[in-house]
């Protein structure tokens, strides 16, 4: 099932997308509003076992899609992740055996957080190097720690998609990651998590990446050097996993920054990231 | 004043402590939750405005403190602040002259938030070297971006105390610092924020931290190379500053991995950081 965030009488709602895609099942009665992703997943589940007799039903063609995460939550993402981005910033061998013992983690500030078909700001002001990545994200549905592999995928609610937007001239000269990741609008998260029952092997998804109509990152999850599984048990040892907290897995070849001369987006762009059986996440640079 | 979170009757709540420093006033009606820190500075601010005349007093003696922020919200983070610190990571000139230019920015992820008087743990099936570092930490007040440095504290609600703790070694093997800074335990914030009308200069406050009554770090907040305004500047270039977040400002020469051989961490020890005008912030190892 698709679970959406969305606006409807200038208030924030939870529902499903039903199957004919044209309607919103809402998950709150009376318009109650969550304040937690527990709340969210929790009349989920409730509202499924009931057959979502009590819904109303909204026209999706009425709504504005809201990012589907409650903004609040950590958003963990993984660094180099696919053998063939690393090759393309000229890494070495030696740079792959090491992040195949040591994943390298950041994150993204949550405020940087939109939805689809929001603009995305270049921010001329301090960069003009602003890039796409093309991401499959993971949320995180039962807290956890120490998190075995074989138990990893249990923790998961669902699957959307993410576009970790890079400053890439902030990324290097502030060191650390962080500040080149969270500028304003460049996390856009959408346009729906998928629920994990839906997504046979979260390793075996296309994934691209589409500017104006031309794919650039063209591959496979089961290219991750780093499984989804492998990243929750990295992630969680020592450190708790939260309920609506976002990991971010990584980007395959094909980033603007890869190009001779560099490809990065300007106004206008229209920028698409398509995963299999998940959807489309489409955003405008403004 | 001084603003607390604390666990009474099983809840949260919010409160300001008296002046004798032996009560509480709290700041909600009718034991109402606050599920922002928007919410918690508006009803701080209407409560002052009526002289707290409808606070409830509780003996600060039968409560436990919580951390006195919510815990969904960003903590950001500056590395390498004090020129002191640099020279003891064997920092040159040239990395101290890059830093005045860019400031390295990072964070720690919101679920290692802690409060005073609880134990840091120390993870010894991931870490071994497992370090303090005293910082002030700055609340932010007023939603911003692009912060000029004039307007930078009026952005600020108050200041408190945050135990930056960092695993040396995950630090280090994962490239990016969010792993090795965001084990469970390792960010005790608190044990209350002062508002900023009591802290007359945030860049001339007296910081130490003292493990097992042995003064490892003994600074002063005027050694920062990036103020609290700069960094509120630099940071809301292009990115929201959120109501709520927290800026931890960096930490002076004296952290156990300096010292030869390493002072790191051990059971037992008692961590207190200690701040001019705000408190002591102490927590004991597991």
């Amino acid at each position: 099932m698709k679970l959406v965030q969305f606006l409807y009488d200038e208030m924030p709602h939870w529902g499903i997308i039903s199957e004919a895609k044209e309607q919103i099942l809402t998950l709150q009665d009376n318009k109650s509003q969550f304040y937690s992703f527990d709340e969210v997943i929790s009349s989920f589940f409730k509202a499924k076992q009931n057959g979502f007799v009590d819904a109303e039903k909204i026209a999706l063609c009425n709504v504005t899609l809201l990012p589907p995460v409650l903004p609040t939550k950590n958003v963990l993402c993984i660094g180099k992740n696919y053998h063939d981005h690393i090759l393309e910033f000229d890494g070495s061998d030696e740079d792959i055996e090491n992040i195949k013992k040591h994943p390298i983690f950041f994150s993204k500030a949550t405020s940087a957080i939109v939805a689809t078909d929001t603009p995305i700001k270049l921010h001329k002001e301090v960069t003009n190097s602003v890039d796409y990545e093309a991401e499959l994200a993971v949320v995180i549905g039962k807290r956890g720690v120490n998190i075995s592999r074989e138990d990893a995928l249990t923790h998961v609610y669902g699957y959307t998609i993410l576009n970790d937007i890079t400053a890439r001239d902030l990324q290097q000269i502030h060191q650390q990651w962080l500040r080149g990741k969270s500028l304003d609008t460049h996390c856009p998260i959408g346009p729906w998590v998928v629920t994990k029952d839906e997504i046979e092997d979260p390793q075996n998804l296309a994934i691209q990446s589409i500017i104006n109509g031309e794919v650039r990152q063209n591959s496979n999850t089961k290219h991750m050097i780093h499984t989804v599984a492998d990243l929750i048990m990295h992630l969680s040892k020592g450190m708790t996993l939260e309920v609506g907290d976002i990991i971010a897995t990584g980007t395959p070849v094909g980033v603007g920054m890869g190009f001779d001369p560099p490809k990065f987006l300007k106004s206008g762009d229209r920028v698409e990231i398509v995963i299999e059986n998940i959807g489309s996440l489409v955003n405008v640079v403004e």
